[in-house]
């Protein structure tokens, strides 16, 4: 695991604040951050010269056997050194291997971004106000669309060491990323609004449309069909009104069990960590503390892959150091959560009504060892992170047998569970969206990866040829590992 | 495109020479490059530390105005950037994003290697020789093994400013490569034996069971399944036999044309281009000197997808600018292919028995613009290269219209000629086994983009629970750009 910098980075002073002048002499300095490097590559070869032609030259040698082939030979080989050096420095310092990714924010109409959170704001009450950019985006589970949003719009010098480098002209762009406000569109109307017989003026289905009538018309959303375009859908109901005429771009999505395996992918499409809404847990591992062995508090009830927390309530809620509840959210459960989380050695995450929950990624933070028990669940960042080195899988058909899941974490030692809580405690800077290099900057990693595969389909495209194909034309990671062929 | 280094590095000299002072330490210092990086890293911290404290309290401010506050918020800002500009240096020369990522080379049983040559050289009447490694591997079109596995076992000092770097331990390895010599295998015996009556001693079969049974027995091979393993099968049929044990791993091949979609794919595999079998044209740009409008020498009959050979002389060879002759594998065809393809505008490429062909590769170091008749063909490295700038796509069922092909030809200008040739001329380093920085870095470079895929299928893998498909479990990319509803 590489060392990664924690400090947070205060918000940027007003430019009228007095200390303005020293702010834009350092942010001046980043900015000529590399042409600093070119000079140091430059510096790097100037002084190997110097060394290799002085050891070329004045190393005494046995001239009698030094013969012009073999001088030749060692100036080429230093010529030859050097030049590896300079590309090699060159590439390292501006090279294709750390030049970040270069992405295009749109500037999306306001009703896509400000203006979702101020009907969000409408419907529970609130006023118009003057300038749209002042208004708090509400918390909730899929905000991933605001750091993201709020990370790209950050000054430059600010994002020094982020994966992808934001560009102002499209032309320049590797990427387009069109930071809709898709999962906060889905619950601007609340549940109960606030006088009950008022209809809801919001639709966030019209709100879908407009923005593929708005992107459609766009000159480089036209040029590759998308291909190039990454587009946030965290909520498994965002955007999935206009999902097939989406399904080009790369995905930030939270799962795949509302979309078709031609939609997305874990080829195309990077899976995003839920925002955790308990307390992180500050404390050092340990299980004094935890006294409770299992902790699980959600609905009990839940449709498709979720009906197996009817079965999971029946067999654990008799147990004594096991605490499963019923409850709905509220900031009232979410205390309650957090405690019972903060206390206890392992926290259950039954699939519910998609695959995924912001439960696992509160269980991470809170040091709980997560117990999966969803066979359908895709995980974020897993190229980065063993998930079996930090939660413990079991099959829904077997966790459902009396007695089982309980004997299993019974048996663990307390030196295996320290063990799961060192791991989560390496890796929960992964899921922490404000940390400044935490989810967003793996985000964006996630996203750069994707380039190469973009830029070969992009041009693939533009040359293949009509086919008279019977099946769509897919290219494919298959896993061994499926249940065909090894039911037991 | 990036400016890149043509320098033709001469072979080590003997330790025994007498410039191998010069030469060590030269490779002394080659190998302290990056001790140096880190020096450099952070001596950049140190100016800046000085310079922007010098900023911080030295620079004239209206210190009535500098509250406590603002003063904390510079020298804090200052800190901020110092820990992004170190975390970016340290990750730029030693980090994540430049670290080249680590390969093992197998140490494979001799008979899969040399010993593959040494049969070759038995069936052509060679003798036994003492020293295996001395003998000289026969040159074809398949040969991408050959290169690779030469460059691995190169001192990795020679090796500066690969995008793989090379490592002996086996436990720090991302991945394996499998230097197989799994094409020439295929060729050992000759299709007219030495002595006629004499039977074939040598069976590629044999070879690929006994491969695999060594491979399926090392551990690294069975700790996951061969998935972070690369494995070249650059003729289409090379390892055909056991491709279905092999699918896992990354495998080098030509094209896709006798695999199955599961066995292997662009996301999970790289297309080789083929090893050109003619000179490079080393002339400038130019029309001058190439009169015949479009050359083609090869096989005119072919199975499969290769049968519009035959329709394609049919319509073409009546035309007095183009020469379309039949013309078998010889050093005396390959020399008049050379000479025509130097002399020609435009070169064909029809399909044959399989959609890749030996030819493009030859057409494209001639700098004779390649004109591809083959629907299915797929294209190395096709992330960094647009074959449209370079090549003109036709489909097979255009291209057979009498007339058609000739008149859009004729209907190009000598300016977007010349554009096409100055492309060509570009790209051509991509396909020069033999140049520094050629086709083998840009191999290594394709299978390091692979290991964010790789790690991601091997952590998945090892805790996906057992799952009642009907279907595969395959993670897919796909072309909108089929036949499918598009028939016209």
């Amino acid at each position: 695991m590489s060392v990664r910098s924690k400090t947070r980075k205060p918000m940027p002073t007003s430019p009228f604040s007095p200390s303005s002048t020293a702010q834009t002499l350092i942010s001046t300095m980043a900015r000529k951050s590399s042409v600093l490097k070119q000079t140091l590559a430059s510096f790097v070869v100037v002084i190997f010269v110097i060394y290799a032609l002085f050891n070329t030259f004045f190393h005494p040698t046995d001239s009698s056997k030094l013969d012009s082939t073999f001088s030749f030979n060692s100036v080429n080989s230093a010529s030859v050194v050097l030049n590896e050096l300079y590309r090699e420095s060159s590439s390292n310092l501006s090279g294709k291997f750390t030049t970040p990714v270069k992405i295009y924010l749109y500037d999306l109409p306001r009703r896509f971004t400000y203006g979702v959170i101020e009907h969000h704001s409408f419907a529970r009450g609130g006023h118009p106000v003057a300038d749209l950019s002042k208004l708090k985006y509400p918390g909730h589970q899929h905000m991933a669309e605001w750091y993201l949003y709020s990370d790209l719009i950050r000054p430059e010098n600010e994002r020094v060491g982020s994966p992808v480098v934001r560009v102002l002209d499209p032309e320049e762009a590797d990427l387009f990323y069109v930071p809709v406000f898709s999962s906060l569109s889905l619950i601007v109307n609340p549940i109960r609004p606030a006088v009950e017989s008022e209809k809801p003026v919001y639709s966030d289905e019209e709100m879908q449309e407009a923005m593929m009538e708005w992107l459609q018309e766009q000159e480089f959303w036209k040029r590759n069909n998308g291909r190039d375009h990454v587009i946030i859908a965290q909520d498994p109901n965002a955007l999935y009104r206009v999902i097939d005429r989406i399904k080009n771009s790369v995905l930030l999505v939270s799962d795949f069990g509302r979309v078709r395996s031609d939609q997305a992918s874990l080829v195309k499409d990077i899976i995003l960590p839920y925002s955790h809404r308990i307390n992180t847990y500050t404390g050092d591992i340990g299980i004094e503390n935890r006294k409770t062995l299992l902790f699980f508090m959600g609905n009990r009830y839940r449709k498709e892959g979720g009906k197996i927390r009817d079965l999971l309530f029946q067999i654990l809620e008799a147990e004594d150091d096991i605490i499963i509840k019923h409850g709905a959210q509220s900031r009232e459960s979410r205390r309650a959560a957090s405690h019972g989380m903060h206390t206890s050695k392992f926290c259950l995450n039954p699939a519910g009504d998609t695959p995924s929950a912001c439960r696992l990624f509160d269980s991470i933070v809170s040091l709980c060892v997560p117990v999966i028990i969803s066979d359908s669940i895709e995980l974020p960042f897993e190229d980065v992170i063993d998930y079996r080195k930090i939660a413990i899988f079991v099959e829904s058909s077997v966790a459902v047998k009396p007695g089982y899941l309980v004997s299993v974490l019974r048996a663990l030692t307390p030196e295996r569970i320290l063990e799961y809580q060192k791991e989560l405690k390496e890796v929960k800077h992964y899921f922490q969206y404000e940390e400044p290099d935490g989810t967003v900057n793996e985000i964006w990693r996630q996203v750069s990866q994707k380039l190469p595969l973009i830029k070969l389909m992009i041009n693939r495209e533009k040359r293949l040829v009509r086919k008279e194909l019977t099946e769509p034309d897919c290219s494919c990671i298959c896993s061994n590992k499926t249940g065909i062929n090894m039911l037991s």
